[in-house]
């Protein structure tokens, strides 16, 4: 496997474009195509709130039911979320504008929207801004990173990533992009995730891979522990790569899944580090878990946790913190034989074990909590099974981006 | 019932005082004792947090073994968690101190500990302070607000109330105290909260009652989102209002419900109203819910999401944030046939009705966000259950309180 340039366009086939829509913001691009010359396996995992935005609805049904799809119009501003059966008839009105242009089915186009909550979308705006889309859609790695910087929000960051590797001696591609910053404690799913492929896969494992996967990857960050009403992550697969089609739980899907794996870690990590007002990566690993499921619980307990968010935040070693979420994680565990450590990827230091918080130096500890990745180590010593959770500091910013997010 | 003046002296026969130890903050009272005159039937409910404080492990043996209670010797500045071995030594220490100047077995003192974890108790300063306290100790409604202030961390209000009403010709008293501003998200008491009462009931009942009602009170309250290593909650009934013992489920026994509903309540109210940095106290009430459980997930999940505590903090009706979180909350409803309403006690305005966000006018959300307590009423019209959840506002303060909080 090999880490390429690039993201939603890095597959061959695949073509990208970002525009001015004006939908909300002014003066930003706003709106996103991903579009793929050839029909598309889609596959796709969705936020499980109930209150789900129109987008979320349309999308699945177009998974569920379409023969295939083509392409992914999405806009940054409005969420189309609690919008009622106006919000729905946007979705198909938005799917038909670029049914039309694009010359493929309504039932071929997805939909995704991110934003404010509550207010209608303005539609002739959206069918402007698909007008444009599809004039301005280019292959080229630049159209990936405008699309990638279409969908932002409260990023500051735009998030890609690409990989290549073999199968059956042709070459395969696997790229995306996503965004998401605050509203991320996803479950199925997170804000707004768009992979593309030139795999020849069948849908079927298409789809498993990606609901498996997405269980360590996106589903294990958290920014707020706001489940969105809009988490979306959709993924196309048009075959152009010419591989002899995954159909089987071979050799050639485990690639892929090495290959998808790659792609969600990264850009997870991505969201989780440029999580809304973040100054650090907050990571937790846990080793040694006695089940799966009791590191994921854990680990996610640990960065989901305000205190030691905000512990995080002003390099403060509280490790009390840790311990306490650790506690009510609902995993169960002795508290008296597991050890925690501080680490930034230089450094490791032992601040817990046996049931006491050790006589740590305090200046290494926040030496170590001032990197801009920190990392708790925590070793349960019970089993075999491990899990990393990804988010990020609780800061001022974060409460200022929040405060007034509509004005 | 009648609400009366004062907390845990309010009751018959129960004496506190509150010192000055040292034990971390200098210049302030730190610690709390809470005597009665007589032995007491006792019961208490405890954090369900893996990772349990010392004096947690030391009140549930007293609760469930020992013959009565007769004491409650509490601290502020320390939390006594994660300190093994030597941390429950020292609640031992403190008890036999107390026992030994109170005249009572060691066994019969409740011991309480609140503040930062992993440090170790300074045993010494800990049984000075006993000896003041032992001394100092009275029964007027002075000394009571006086062993309130003692056991404050971050809070800036001292919390107590009581209550009193007739049994049997008899009046009966029931009076409490409790701290708890950061770490608040309790599951099985909160932080730390003593009731005390002169009330004649038997043991069994003392503790059904408590268990029952801390499930919609204390248990329905969050700060954080983080539930203590801490959280304690315990009352002493020494039966000195000489009423006919409450021994089996009548109607004295609802009389003393229905105090105990109150104070608790009140205390909780005071508790989720004082959150770290908090300008506003953020009350949800669910009504018309499917089930009970329903309403306690809803009502709370609203509560506790850091983007509504942001919204009402900018007092910006945001009310897609207040959907989201009903939509993550776990129970199972209809999005497309309910209600929502913002209210401030004079005013209700609906903002979201039938799966759409109102056409409601801005500035009167604005005005009722922007009152000291907001409540977010949601009307699920499925049934008959209800129930409602207390927090807070996020605000730029809880950051700065908790980004260092133990220097």
């Amino acid at each position: 496997m090999k880490i390429i340039e690039g993201g939603v366009t890095a597959a061959k086939g695949f073509e990208a474009a970002g525009v001015e829509a004006s939908i909300k913001y002014q003066d930003r691009k706003d709106m996103a195509l991903v579009y793929s010359q050839k029909p598309c396996v889609t596959a796709g995992v969705f936020t499980s709130n109930i209150v789900k935005a129109a987008p979320v609805i349309w999308d699945k049904e177009v998974v569920a039911h379409s023969p295939y799809a083509q392409a992914i119009v999405a806009n940054a501003g409005i969420a189309n979320a609690c919008t009622g059966s106006q919000g729905y008839e946007c979705c198909k009105q938005t799917a038909q504008a670029a049914a039309e242009c694009l010359q493929i089915p309504a039932d071929a186009v997805l939909v995704a929207s991110t934003g404010v909550i509550g207010m209608q979308m303005p539609t002739e705006k959206i069918a402007e801004g698909v007008k444009k889309l599809v004039q301005q859609k280019a292959d080229t790695i630049e159209a990936g990173r405008t699309a990638a910087e279409a969908i932002m929000t409260t990023d500051t960051i735009s998030k890609q990533a690409a990989v290549s590797f073999e199968v059956g001696g042709k070459t395969v591609t696997l790229g995306g992009m996503c965004k998401g910053s605050g509203m991320i404690h996803p479950n199925m799913g997170t804000m707004l995730g768009f992979l593309t492929t030139d795999a020849a896969i069948s849908k079927e494992l298409l789809q498993e891979a990606l609901s498996e996967n997405v269980v360590d990857t996106f589903n294990m960050i958290s920014v707020d522990g706001d489940t969105s009403t809009n988490d979306t992550l959709v993924i196309l697969a048009n075959g152009m790569a010419e591989n002899p089609e995954i159909a089987s739980k071979n050799e050639d899907y485990d690639k892929f899944r090495e290959a998808l794996n790659y792609i969600n870690t990264t850009l997870a990590k991505m969201m989780a580090g440029d999580g809304e007002g973040a100054t650090a990566l907050f990571e937790t690993k846990v080793i040694h878990a006695k089940t799966k499921e009791d590191a994921r619980k854990l680990s996610r307990s640990v960065i989901s946790s305000s205190l030691s968010k905000a512990a995080v935040f002003g390099h403060d070693a509280n490790c009390g913190r840790f311990l306490c979420a650790l506690g009510y994680s609902g995993a169960a565990f002795d508290p008296d034989n597991m050890e925690v450590f501080l680490e930034n990827g230089e450094k490791s230091l032992l601040v817990y074990k046996d049931g006491t918080v050790t006589d740590y130096p305090e200046e290494e500890a926040t030496q170590i909590l001032s990197a801009p990745e920190v990392r708790v180590l925590v070793d349960m010593k019970a089993g075999d099974a491990e899990a990393t959770a990804w988010g990020c500091d609780l800061t001022y910013d974060y409460v200022k981006i929040n405060a007034d997010y509509r004005s």
